[in-house]
């Protein structure tokens, strides 16, 4: 089959990342699962990866191998001990190949498996190619007929959403105030989540006034433009000058947690929350404790957080926004993403 | 009356402190309560007022005030709306003064009382004096026949050591190891609350072997000397190389929180508490969400968390060491916990 | 000033409660507010009251009394201590008078103030009158110029719906189903408060065609007519078979508890929230173990609940559906609401 | 092998239950594992089993089945696809046997695994045999060398007891005062559980003085004789007339439930949790709301759960008390704890 992998660091995505042929996965363990690719979404973490960024934290995985961690499409073939999923039925992946025995995998927090593999990411072959192969306790059947290929970016970026805005619900309640810091890809889910989750007031916070209309279309109550000042003196405007209670940011990079500290809470118990990664953040120790805040880390979500995901979109309660490519074209959609071309979330489509 | 008061920042303690002639505080509201003061606790904090380390946080209060917010000692007058309280009853204070009418004060979080005042450290008068004047909702009444000297410290070291114990509880389960960073007189409670509010298995981290061994007698399940490392392959090992689940930290200078982070849980979802300042601390935001921790600041406690504290101590549970001081030897007081040669928690006795 | 009181039980509601001429209420302590009548509430509690259903709970109340628990009007004076309100400010307020020293005011359960008194229901003068004295705590001032008449069922129907749907809140998550049984004075804010505060599916219950309209206006996503088996084949129905997650009772008499065992969850798990009263409850134990689930109480909420309600009815989330009779004509307001023919809340206004 | 069958409901245990003859199980399907039985727990439950009183909550099974839901042993042989456990590892088993798949599973709580299996309790064959198939989601492995026989009552009673704790757990706070009823199998875990996970004081409530003593050993901080009035007043004295917080009851027969609700929180908010079963349970609705309690049924804990509390075995924080059996003398183990002569908890070991 065609495959796009990952063969070396830091050049154009055309030459780090090279469309080549592969022989196809094989069912080998008793619960394999191999899925024929709808859609792959296509996140900033690709352009990560291609720039070494997670080189380091994923343990230097061994290079070439297949890119995309955000899976949709249809059962192919299945292990002697799968039951339940039959070949042609439309599915979506979590990111995930999990044990189902460690401690998390039973409590809820299967994406921090003890044993756990992460196709596209980690060396694992994803799916940026026809065929995938993953375990069945990643699959998530969907109600027969569904399409699966526009569904695909709920696979990583919407969970990545819904796990942090879980985070962030303990913390609200009416007349709390929460700043969405960047309405890309993973943002523009972040939006309607903590509209549909929480009774928090959201405000969206972003560079493009393009982006901030696309916000307000998906039940932001305010938007913020963020100019020079990161959008500190207007998310202090809009909140009275009390400050944001809690700010997830999608971003994380070009200053936005310094930015970010200045319009938290100006009094006590703001929380921040990073989903993006990049830049640093660097509070004192005396802002910690005299404004007792804070500041937490949130990756990928579970499974089960995908389940309920996928029950808010088929009530028609989280839509979508994507923009399909096919894949023999992985270059172009991982270069328009990087110059901020794509609103919502890009979709390779095999055109094998 | 005779009462010790900051005059100006960064000088010797008994140049910056001076013991002058005040007139005593009056009634002047109806919920107002003047305490005599019986024992007066001199914390770190006291040192950093000295240092203008506060001055900006506390928006630059007016000179001079009396130092001391760690009070105990017994009714003198109550205003008349105040029941249930009379002349000569042994009581301690919870360190603020607050409305009883804002969000905080009626969610037990009165600490961040919207009117808040804070005697002894934002240029309100503290209890470095023979009297203090504080309100009706900041008075905890002990049993009849207390010696309230010795308790002082429960009203603020004890329970910024409990609120910290409150926030990490949601995070240990049997299993679990928590590291307390720094046994002097809030760590010393940390280590003891630790034990009696969680089953978390508690390593107590400190540069000397004296307070180690003060740390075990507390209850610590295990010590650790911190060398020049700051105690990272220490606590790997005792750890098994997993790295502490939840770290308190009580120093939060001197480098203890990037060391912290050094020995933080290897794997997903480890939580550093700071409750000592000083230091800053600086994740980047790829560690931040790869290894998913929360990094939270902790403040002084509740009303409502003294009064538990206060319980768990009638009931035996903990202890507390405290060593006397005259109130007039102040300066020395404050120069031997400077110098680290406090064992638990100094307090003053008035010996006017 | 006229007052509608409560003279004996058990009499038809003109003979029962009486309309007489009282003293006007005065200022005694510094914190007293008297707040001039702007509405009362009438709510099925008072024909309880009537019915001395409530004599024994009570402690056996000195009659007469004034009624009305649920008030809203102008501020018309205020004692010494208070600050922040001034006469002819229009405010909503909390029904019980607190002391603000207890611990449950201060942790956020107000409502069981260890010294609250009840106006209109334990003895202490309520609002069916001109005017009502109670206490600044109890104040929630509201934006100039705003009406406070049609807003007085938030004070008692609002933050009792409220404070049940916060009790169900850590039980959602997308794809549970929560039925609400009962769309009359508190069950019409109910089935809006678990649509803006939690992700559940919402099935309105209801013996009347025309509540369950009126259910399906407020946003509830399906409903169920409670006919001879009380809607348990129904909801069975609705549900696929799986039972209803939460239940959130607002009758609890006429046979609703034993019906909502049957359309309980009927695998483990299910929680049923009872706010009505006047029936009972059977379960087996060997039925509350096997299938696990929580039986739970729930009363009028918090000082802070009824600001947050206001806040979320002042952002436009949540409505109510006032009808309003000329304070003269209690007794027919009564007798309405006895019939079952008001719907949503009936309002007095006095017309004195 | 032999295994002690139950043959029919309702005779004398000799009778019901008889040992004979059966095939040894075998591996079938991958992930199978086969215990060799060390210890298998006597439980209530298995008295009511031959009751017949779980009958119809279990679906009627299909008799004969062997008995035996609480075991511990070695490895005898694994399936294919099972990595770590080899041949002769010490184990203790949870006693399901789950999917890995579903929700539940998924969430902490595979007690309620939509495709569980519950060996010795729903027509699934037990460890009252020599050996015992399960599956490896089921089994925990102990240090080796670790004799198994002694552990074997944690697999049910002493889990059952820890997830009731937990429950309990986010109503406790120092001050808060705890009842356990009942000193049997499960409660003389409680009452260990309570002090070693919450702050709670913990009242132990029993007919026997010799099992009060019991608890006092266990580390209960008071003891109550239950006489004709259950407890009731003796309850009301050791509290100073408030009540108990909390109430675990482990017997839920003979009128105890009745008992508790009149020695419950006399204020508002207390907590009533059954872990035993037999009897009903009646509230008022209006008892409820306006004293605002929960009524918690619970039942086994997750496999999570048990690792936990194996983790304060090991540290030595929570001891078994375990009377020893031959097998073949089951029906003797049966009459002796029916007739409550076993302190502790009795556990069958094979004489074959």
């Amino acid at each position: 089959m065609k495959a796009a992998r990952l063969y070396e660091y830091n050049k154009d995505f055309d030459e780090s990342v090279r469309l080549v042929d592969v022989p196809d996965p094989e069912i080998t363990g008793p619960s394999d699962v191999i899925v024929k690719i709808g859609g792959a979404g296509v996140c900033r973490t690709d352009i990560h990866l291609v720039q070494a960024v997670w080189q380091e934290a994923l343990g230097d995985p061994r290079l070439p191998y297949t890119l995309g961690h955000e899976n949709a499409g249809w059962i192919e073939a299945v292990g002697p001990a799968v039951t339940g999923l039959a070949k042609g039925d439309p599915v979506i992946l979590h990111p995930l190949i999990t044990c189902g025995l460690c401690r998390p995998c039973r409590t809820g927090y299967d994406m921090a498996c003890e044993a756990g593999k992460f196709p596209g990411l980690d060396g694992t072959d994803g799916g940026y190619a026809q065929y995938l192969k993953t375990s069945e306790r990643a699959v998530i059947k969907l109600a027969p007929g569904t399409d699966p290929v526009p569904l695909a970016p709920f696979a990583d970026a919407g969970i990545t959403a819904y796990h942090a805005v879980k985070k962030a619900m303990p913390y609200t309640y009416p007349g709390t105030t929460a700043v969405v810091v960047g309405i890309g890809g993973l943002g523009h889910f972040g939006v309607q989540l903590m509209k549909v989750m929480t009774p928090a007031t959201v405000i969206a916070l972003d560079t493009s006034r393009e982006r901030l209309q696309f916000a307000e279309s998906l039940g932001a109550d305010k938007v913020a433009l963020a100019g020079d000042d990161g959008g500190v003196a207007e998310i202090l405007k809009l909140t009275g000058g009390r400050g944001a209670d809690i700010i997830l940011d999608f971003v994380a990079e070009s200053g936005t947690p310094a930015f970010a500290l200045k319009y938290l809470r100006q009094a006590r118990g703001g929380t921040y929350i990073t989903i993006g990664y990049g830049g640093d953040i660097r509070p004192t120790t005396l802002d910690l404790i005299s404004k007792e805040f804070n500041i937490i880390g949130s990756i990928v979500g579970s499974y089960s957080e995908l389940s309920e995901l996928m029950e808010l979109n088929r009530q028609g309660r989280v839509h979508i926004s994507a923009t399909t490519f096919p894949m023999s074209e992985y270059a172009r959609a991982l270069l328009e993403l990087d110059k901020g071309h794509v609103l919502g979330r890009g979709v390779l489509v095999p055109d094998f």
